[in-house]
């Protein structure tokens, strides 16, 4: 598919997502993370390339983090800083940085500030984190996120990765904010309209073009979704996926 | 967390899922393909090791299905394999392997048969795969997935993928199930439960404990979820973990 370019001079800005969890690849947890940080960014003008989903495994952790750091402006990681023996997310992000965990002393205070009496050692553990992590500030539950270098550390609940993300979101560089407009195919095959729609692609290269089958309840039909950074290709675009709706429905839809 | 296992001698069955679309990266899309492949390569005894999400680009296709299938037993796709223009997995699992692409011909004739009148060029895409592919059956919608070499290549729609899943299970060489079992931890918190939790864990090497808090809408609660092949090792776990619950609840939960 074409990529969009954003506004002249202006270098695009790109992310990847980690979600750390056995508990995802066996799927006993549904994933919820990756959807909710891919809309995030998009809505801030910054492109999601890439998502992975790793166990709790510090060499797998590190691995990726390592591969994803260094091919994205950003990184945004989810789960595994808990309190329990298998959150070991801080364990396989300082291995990836190669420095040491630390207790992170304003992390301490925060947890003996909101725990009181109930603060113990494996509470303690939601304070571990690679030497030279910032903190990222958590509204929901206090345990705060922390970031390292391009890497920001989150929450696997998704109440609590959530509000880390709105603390995060002000401190991203972002770039021209990508416009989505979506036309409804009223009732036409996407095997109908991928011809066609593959030739309008061809000509409009600033604009991402994308067609999306679904049922609607009663029929088989086909969204088309078109993307750009600028609001006049975007527009110029959809004029003629309209057209081609038009026609189209006209032969074989509504 | 310790690595559970198998039977002895059998060497342990890994696979990992790529998900494969522009739409699931914009946050347009929430994939669910990844926490069914998970479930079912759980219910038949292959680990889930590693899922990964990537845009409707070649060469980012190409690089994450040489990585995975070097990696694990099997790969896992969805998505990519419509009849429209950014539909081009083919391309990017046949730059992959090094083989060109094709129109398979026996993919061909079932569009051609199911299809009739309504066959075009855009629809015939559906045929195309690289040299050397198998077909996959598809109960629900016909166009067939394919496999070639440990990598299986399944349609986005979750209907359609899970019917292309059916039909490859049998084909599977598959290990020692993983038995599951949940504790509920009635009321503790996971920071009061995490401590001694590790230590039966530090014990039960064969095993793997994971605790998962969540509310169960009136309350904090934390569930232990136990995991093994061997089921006397997993009793023997599930004992401990219920007695420590049983103290715990009596001090600060039920």
């Amino acid at each position: 598919m074409a990529e969009a370019t954003g506004r002249t001079g202006e270098a695009p800005v790109t992310a990847a997502m980690l979600v750390i969890g056995d508990e995802i690849l066996s799927g006993r947890t549904k994933d919820r993370n990756i959807g909710y940080v891919a809309e995030f960014l998009t809505n801030i003008g910054i492109d999601l390339k890439e998502a992975r989903v790793v166990a709790d495994d510090i060499q797998d952790i590190a691995d990726a983090v390592n591969a994803l750091r260094a091919r994205y402006t950003y990184v945004f990681t989810s789960g595994g800083i808990g309190p329990t023996h298998d959150d070991i997310t801080a364990d396989g992000i300082a291995h990836a940085f190669g420095v040491p965990v630390i207790h992170h002393p304003r992390a301490v205070e925060i947890l003996k500030e909101y725990l009181g009496d109930r603060i113990n050692e494996a509470r303690l553990r939601m304070a571990r984190m690679p030497e030279g992590a910032e903190l990222i500030e958590n509204t929901v539950s206090k345990a705060p996120g922390w970031r390292i270098g391009n890497v920001h550390v989150m929450a696997g609940i998704p109440a609590v990765m959530q509000a880390m993300m709105d603390a995060i979101g002000p401190t991203l560089r972002t770039g021209a904010r990508m416009l989505s407009e979506t036309v409804e195919g009223r009732g036409i095959k996407e095997g109908d309209i991928g011809g066609p729609l593959g030739q309008i692609q061809a000509v409009h290269k600033d604009v991402m073009i994308g067609s999306y089958p679904h049922s609607d309840g009663t029929r088989f039909t086909t969204s088309i979704v078109i993307r750009a950074r600028d609001a006049g290709a975007l527009a110029a675009a959809r004029r003629e996926v309209e057209a081609l709706v038009d026609r189209l429905a006209a032969e074989t839809g509504d």
